[in-house]
C-alpha cells in the first residue's frame, strides 16, 4: 500500500497541487487537508480520503505518524511517502506538519439538508475572508445547526484557509452550495425556516427574539451586509446588543453570539 | 503643513518602516494604521496622530482623501504626500488604501484600569493568532468590557493583522500589559474581580454561570489552552455547551459567546 514519490512530476502530485485552486477543487471534486489532527478527524467521520502524503523528512513521519498512516491505509486511501522537497511543493502552509490528504467533498442535495425535524441553518450570503468562512462553518458546527448555505459569491469553504479554520466541521456539518439570494430565500421559504437577518444597524434585539428552531440566520458580507433580498424576505431583522463603542462585530463573531443565543434557548425550552 | 516625499530614504519613511516590526513599535510607543476608516475613527477618539501618508498616485487621493488630509493638519498632525513608490514600501497590505498613519500606542496603568465600578475585563493568556487578538479586542469593545489586559506571550496588539481585525477598537479600550500569568491573578484579585476561564472540557455551563459584573474572563492559548495559574485561581471555569460535533470553538468565537452572555445578563439585571 506504500509508495515512495520523489518527483513533482508523479500524477498524484500533479492532482494534489490542482486542488490548490478552487477551479481544480471544483472540477475534480476534491480538496485538500494538511495535517495529523485534520487526518486523523477525516478518519474519525464519514469523510472519504482517497490519498495521503507522508512526508520522510519531516517532523512527524516516522514514527510519529506511522499509527495514523496504518489507520488511513485501512480506510483504504492510499498512503504515499514523499521527499520534503516535493511534499513542500503541495503543502500551503509555511510550517507544514508532514501530512497531507485529498478529500472528496460531499454532495448534499436540498432534501438532505432539510431533513432535520425544527433544525436551525446557517447561511453565508457573501461572507468573503476564507478565515471566517472556515471559523462560521466551524461555529455552525459546534452550536449543532443542520447545516450551513454558501450562497454564491461567498467564499470558497474548501480553501485552503477556511479548511484549517473550520478544524475538522467540514467532516460533520452538511453544505448546501446556492446560486444566489433570490434562489436561497425561496428555499428555505418553501423549507419552513424563519430568517433571522443579522444587522448591526436595527431591528430586534437577538434576546428578544425567538431563535429556537426552524431559524436560518443570515451573515452578510463584511463590507456590504445582507442582501437585499434577504432583509426584505426576513422574518427578523436581529441586532446584538452593543453596550461599547464598537458599531459592528467581525462576521464570525456575530454569528456565534446569535447561534449560541439560539443554543441557549433551546435548551430553556428542552 | 503638506510635504511631498518621493525618497524611501527620507527620515520619516523610515520611522514608518521601523514600526512594521514590534521591536520598532516597543522602541518608538507608536504603530501604523492603514486606510481612510481607520484614520477617520482615531481622528474621532482620543488617539494621538502622529503623522499620515496619503499616497498621491492611489485611488484615495486626491480628491477622495482631501477631507480627510484637511482633519489629520487641523488634528496637528504632519500629512505627508507619498509617491505609490515609496507608500507600497511601508504599507503592510498588498492592495494598500492609500492612508498610513503612524498613531501614539496609550499607556494605561493599573489603576485606571480597574478604574469603572463592576466593569468586566477580557483577558488574553498567550493567545497568538494576531487575527484572534484583533478580533478578540473588536469584541471586547462591542460588549462594553471596561479593559483588555495581555499576559506576556500573547501577540501583538499592534501589529498590523491585529490592528485591522480590531477595526479601531484600539482607539477607543484600554490595555494593560501583564508580565506573566502569576502577576495577572494577583492583580485581578487585589481589583476583585472574579476569574471565570474559558475552558472546553469542562466546568459550569456559562448560561448557569453569574457572568454580570466583575468578571475577568480569561481566554487561554489557541492549542494548549490556559495557564495553570489560571485555572488554580479561577472562581469560575466555564464551559459553552456544545450540541454539535465540534470539541472547541475558534478563540475569538468562544470569547464572543462568553462576553455576550455577559450582556445578556447585565441587561437582565438592570
Amino acid at each position: 500500500m506504500r509508495t515512495r514519490i520523489t518527483s513533482a512530476d508523479n500524477k498524484t502530485v500533479r492532482f494534489a497541487k490542482r486542488l490548490l485552486t478552487k477551479k481544480g477543487r471544483d472540477l475534480c471534486g476534491f480538496y485538500l487537508i494538511e495535517g495529523p489532527k485534520l487526518l486523523s478527524e477525516a478518519l474519525d467521520s464519514d469523510a472519504e480520503v482517497l490519498f495521503a502524503f507522508f512526508c520522510e523528512e519531516g517532523p512527524g513521519f516516522p514514527p510519529r505518524c506511522a499509527a495514523l498512516a496504518r489507520r488511513t491505509a485501512n480506510a483504504r486511501a492510499a498512503v504515499l511517502l514523499t521527499s520534503e522537497r516535493v511534499f513542500r511543493g503541495i503543502a500551503d502552509t509555511k510550517t507544514p506538519q508532514g501530512v497531507l490528504a485529498a478529500v472528496k467533498k460531499p454532495v448534499c442535495d436540498t432534501a438532505g439538508f432539510f431533513s432535520r425535524a425544527g433544525g436551525n441553518v446557517l447561511v453565508l450570503d457573501r461572507v468573503q475572508d476564507p478565515g471566517n468562512v472556515g471559523s462560521l462553518i466551524r461555529t455552525a458546527d459546534a452550536a449543532g445547526l443542520a447545516g450551513v448555505m454558501a450562497v454564491g459569491g461567498t467564499g470558497d469553504p474548501y480553501a485552503s484557509k477556511a479548511v484549517r479554520a473550520a478544524a475538522g466541521a467540514l467532516f460533520r456539518i452538511p453544505l448546501l452550495f446556492v446560486r444566489d439570494a433570490a434562489a436561497a430565500v425561496a428555499l428555505l421559504a418553501s423549507a419552513g425556516k424563519r430568517m433571522a437577518v443579522a444587522d448591526a444597524r436595527g431591528g430586534t434585539s437577538c434576546y428578544a427574539a425567538d431563535l429556537a428552531r426552524d431559524v436560518a440566520f443570515v451573515i452578510g458580507n463584511e463590507g456590504r451586509g445582507p442582501a437585499r433580498a434577504f432583509t426584505d424576505g426576513a422574518s427578523l431583522v436581529v441586532r446584538i446588543p452593543m453596550p461599547g463603542g464598537a458599531e459592528s462585530l467581525n462576521a464570525a463573531a456575530a454569528a456565534a453570539v446569535l447561534l449560541f443565543e439560539s443554543v441557549r434557548q433551546r435548551a430553556a425550552t428542552d
